[in-house]
C-alpha cells in the first residue's frame, strides 16, 4: 500500500499539489493514496484558498512517496532551517519528487544529482545552488524525479503511479482525466515524456 | 471587474475546480479574478481534502462568470431542490460553463440547447435529460460552455479568459502554466479547441 506525501506549503501554487494528488489518488483501488501534507494543520493557497491538511509533515517519514509541490514562498521556506529539518528524506527507500519551486527544497536537501527541471521564475534560485537547469518538462534519476511548468505535475504523477503499480495503471489514469476526444495523445504524451526524461541508473 | 464563481460541491474533484479557478487567477492582476463557491462554509473533495468556500453560493448572482465543478455527488445535488434554487443564473448577462458532471446542473436548469460535452461517466445520466452528448472536450454556444475530460477544464478557463480578457491573455496564461518546452503545443491546443468548439450564436 505506497502512500504518497504531497508536501504543501503555505502560499502553495493549486495547479502543483492538485494534479498530482487527484491523479494519483485515481490509483486508491490499486492501494495507492496521496495525501495533502502540511507544516501547519491549515494552509492558504496563492490565491486565497483555505485547505485542511490531510497529514501533518512528520508523515514524509513514513511515507513511500514524498512531492515537493511549489507556490510563492518556497524561498521562504528553505530559508527556514526548522521547516527544512521536518524533511528527512530518504531516497535509499523512497521516491522524491519535486514540481516548480519543489526543485529549491530537493537542492537545499542536497538529493540533486546536479540537473533539475523547474519553472522559468524559480530557474535562477536554482541555478544559484549550482544546479543545471534543464529546458525540459520532467527528468527523474533513479529514485530522485523534477519536474517543471505547472502543467507538468500531471507527469510527475504519471511516473510515481509508473513507479509503483506500472505503467498500465499509469495509462488507464492518463485515459481517464484526459479531455474528450484527446485520450489517445494525452496518454502518449505523459508516457512519453516520463520514458524520455528518465536517466536510469539502476 | 469580472468576477468568477466556481461552483464547487461536496465531493468535488479537485482537478475540475481548481485547474479552471488556479488558471483564471492568473489574471488577477488584470481585474479577472475566481473564487472557490460553496453551498456550505466548508466542503469536502472526493479524495477527502477540506476546503474552506470563498464564496458562498448567493456570490452566483453577482459574479459575471459561473462555472459548475464536477464531483462525485453531482447527481445528488441536481436532485435537490432547495440546492438547485440557489442557483438562479441569468445567461443574458453571466457567462455560464460546467465541467464533466456540472453539465448535469445546466441541464436541469434548462441552460443547455440540446447539446453538451461531459465525461464518460456523466454522459447516460446527461443524455437521460433529452441532451445529445459530444465526442469532444468543449463545447460553447453564446455565453454557455461545457467541457468533459477532467484536464479540459483548461479549456473552461481558456474560453472565460478569451471571452472577458480576450485571446491575448489566455495565450499568457496558458504559456506560463504549461509544461516546459511544451509552451507553443500547450497554447495552440487550447486555443484552437476552444475556437473550434465555439458555435457563434452572435
Amino acid at each position: 500500500m505506497p502512500q504518497v506525501a504531497v508536501v504543501t506549503f503555505d502560499g502553495f501554487n493549486e495547479l502543483d499539489s492538485f494534479i498530482a494528488s487527484a491523479l494519483i489518488n485515481r490509483c486508491r483501488k490499486d492501494g495507492l493514496e496521496a495525501f495533502i501534507t502540511t507544516p501547519t494543520p491549515q494552509v492558504t493557497s496563492m490565491n486565497g484558498v483555505e485547505v485542511a491538511g490531510q497529514r501533518p509533515m512528520e508523515f514524509v517519514t513514513e511515507a513511500d512517496v514524498v512531492l515537493i509541490g511549489s507556490g510563492i514562498k518556497t524561498r521562504e521556506a528553505v530559508a527556514d532551517e526548522r521547516l527544512l529539518s521536518r524533511l528527512p528524506l530518504d531516497p535509499s527507500r523512497q521516491l522524491i519528487g519535486s514540481q516548480c519551486s519543489g526543485a529549491l527544497v530537493l537542492a537545499r536537501l542536497g538529493l540533486l544529482n546536479g540537473v533539475a527541471c523547474t519553472d522559468q521564475k524559480s530557474r535562477p534560485f536554482v541555478e544559484a545552488c549550482d544546479i543545471t537547469v534543464l529546458d525540459l518538462p520532467f527528468h527523474s534519476e533513479g529514485n530522485i524525479a523534477t519536474a517543471g511548468g505547472c502543467l507538468s505535475s500531471q507527469y510527475l504523477a504519471t511516473w510515481v503511479i509508473t513507479r509503483t503499480l506500472g505503467e498500465d495503471a499509469a495509462h488507464d489514469v492518463l485515459d481517464y482525466v484526459a479531455p474528450v476526444g484527446e485520450n489517445q495523445q494525452t496518454v502518449e504524451r505523459a508516457l512519453n515524456v516520463v520514458r524520455m526524461g528518465e536517466v536510469s541508473l539502476r
